[in-house]
């Protein structure tokens, strides 16, 4: 275990987002959010998930028409804000970017000042990073970013914090393991970012070589929060609240042998909760290859998949508050 | 015209289907069925039928939302369960699996958990048998098999039977032929399964080499159906009152040579109606190909395009009974 | 400048067009349109625009359900028809062509014959001039054209022109400059076809060999409208009113130095409009790719991206007509 020591805080870190900054017109980054959007947020979420439970839908965003444009596929995000659109009573163009204007050399500015003509709020994924907050720039409408390639991913962040919260009764207080691919996970950069506005401990488990980037770390770092950084999960699963685990992809090593060496050591078994908490939740933003092994799925701190209806709940939350009927 | 004879009986047969049995929570086999559940889902179809024509759309199924997973495409099954649901007030989410989770290695499984976590009904289509029963054991709410490769596609069953009671008032005492590919044709087996709940004759029509599977051809028997097989459709094309006819594929022939010596002897054309009875129907499961002359369109007796629309009325009875609302 | 002398008037002109003649039930092409039909259309769209200002969404054709074939992509065209149809309070069916029983070999006609089961009216696009037309004759429901190949794509004359008439209060007495390549683009010949219907006066600005047809030139002759060409956009910029922009396209050219020579001319910049009226507009069917600079973009006459709203209520007013609620 090596506590990080950091370098002087850079000038801009969570703590100092203000708190009377209005909740974001358009989501782009996690930086946009402080406690108080979060607690508006996951209040609303709180509301929708009742709703849902007791009348399936509501008629509140009657009349208003989301366009989702995935300039990359991504069916569990694309579906999930489809299904929150249709639950608050509105509809969705669900836009065909492959086989579309794009093909005919059109920007992607003139793609969103088309779709806006159309649309109440667009969704926008894009492989390349900056390019939904670039989009955003050319839209009156709110724009939410559905991931922008190795930027952001803004609402998964969002969604995961409402998990914790709704699993565990808070986040304050608790231990989050991140476990996998923490150098190229863009989930994990988020939802440290988030993490930092609460008092929290973070641990970071991977192999050396897909370390937490420096650069997060320090913002982390400058919100005041402990990090320590391991490459054995038994290191710290037992004083683990929340396990959060990506994936290890094999294209991220030197060679296969290198992969096949230490992969085995960031798969989660019921093994390697044998002295975990029995109030702990296992989480992960999927899909999931074989990074968790199925036989845990029957254990009930397996939160994976209620995550993906957490997930619905805050999505209807956002783009309720985005069109101001929340 | 040679009488199949039969060894004896298979343990478990139509008539042995309790009509005690609920109606399925899952919508995976004919074998599901009994009489008392088609009856009563026709029922239903029919007050869907009048209340179709009457108002276009109810608002029975207001707040739910059908997910149609297609892993291969079938536009016409797709759209026909859009429709049903739309005309039933509620919503749909087509998930474009092509482009999707499943290219990132995620099991069906897994990807069936995180549809229903949006959804209160999934449709699914799957090119490989028994995929989409295995599908089901990992959702809690209802799964209809809209075609599993060489396994079923059950509505699809159910809709001919309707339009067969819908065209001729009744099931019981026709005879009914089938031509075409009734090897493969997985059509054709649910098709003779249902209707060996019902005191039918059946006529099979093909070429040798692409006649019905002996185990169909058992439990058929088993349930007291009298069953002939022909080459030739003229010898039974005058006591038919229902001609269903499949496709028969080039591929399935050994030599291109072989599949033309045959293929025009399966061609149904205003000629080989001339001894048909006046008050017969023709069906085809389409998309028809060249089976049958478009000459037959235009003759009251072709049945294939209204049989579509019985499709949606059954598939919005099915909805409805699945999701408690019929 | 050269004035463009015709030969005799053909028999059949836009004045021909009986104006007792009723609203087409299929909309097909251009010269179904009398002026009464256009007057009635856009007082519909004028209504139509109020209402989705007001309240985002009617329930006009609540259970009503369009299906979307496109046989050929066209993101725009085919979001405006969705989002037309929701705003009226209908659903939408975007059949997967692409992914369907074409590729299993069945007709146009048979797919329109199925999804015409399921749907109130239909939106075709394909490929094939005449298609949309041939196929219309198989259904009973409206069917649209919404572009055939090198046919018509009328909805888009008819966006164009309720624009004209929005953006500049009147249509009568204008000066219409369209430039590009009138050769080939559909869109410019049906837009003329339909402003000759009008009191107008054509300048045609394109290179030689990007010529509007002879055809077209003698249709609008035969109905007295005054037509000039041009090389050069300087000659008629400063009388233009409404400057229609289209896409030189490098393949149209023998050689791309012959295409890099001349395609300077035809892009419009800031510069071009130095002399240009305050109150022009400038339009364009888009997608645009570096015909109209992104400067032009900012300038109030640029009237191109309004061009799609007003589409979305013209599309409104013509789904409302056809389906009997208008």
């Amino acid at each position: 275990v090596a506590a990080i020591t950091m370098p002087a805080p850079l000038p801009t870190t969570a703590a100092d987002r203000q708190l009377t900054t209005p909740f974001p017109h358009h989501v782009l980054s996690v930086k946009q959010f402080n406690r108080r959007h979060l607690h508006q947020l996951f209040q609303v979420a709180d509301e929708m998930r009742t709703l849902v439970e007791r009348m399936g839908s509501i008629d509140l965003l009657k009349g208003k028409i989301l366009s989702t444009m995935f300039y990359e596929p991504s069916t569990r995000t694309q579906c999930s804000f489809m299904a929150a659109m249709e639950r608050l009573g509105g509809s969705n163009i669900p836009v065909s970017i492959e086989q579309s204007s794009v093909k005919k050399g059109e920007t992607v500015a003139d793609t969103v000042r088309c779709m806006e003509c159309y649309s109440n709020v667009l969704v926008i994924r894009h492989p390349e990073k900056g390019s939904v907050a670039n989009a955003a720039k050319f839209a009156k409408v709110p724009v939410i970013n559905a991931g922008d390639g190795t930027g952001e991913h803004p609402t998964q962040a969002l969604l995961d914090l409402y998990t914790i919260r709704e699993e565990l009764g808070t986040v304050n207080g608790l231990t989050i393991t991140l476990v996998g691919d923490l150098l190229n996970g863009r989930t994990c950069h988020s939802l440290v970012q988030l993490l930092s506005l609460y008092n929290v401990t973070l641990r970071y488990v991977s192999h050396e070589s897909l370390r937490m980037p420096a650069s997060i770390v320090q913002e982390v770092a400058a919100a005041g929060i402990t990090q320590t950084e391991h490459t054995d999960l038994n290191d710290v699963i037992a004083e683990t609240d929340v396990l959060y685990v990506t994936r290890v992809q094999k294209e991220r090593f030197a060679s296969v042998e290198e992969y096949e060496a230490v992969q085995h050591k960031y798969v989660v078994s019921l093994a390697t909760l044998a002295n975990a908490k029995s109030n702990m939740v296992i989480m992960h933003p999927l899909p999931r290859v074989n990074e968790i092994s199925p036989e845990v799925d029957y254990d009930p701190r397996a939160a994976y998949f209620r995550q993906m209806k957490y997930g619905m709940y805050v999505r209807m939350a956002l783009l309720a508050t985005l069109l101001g009927h929340a």
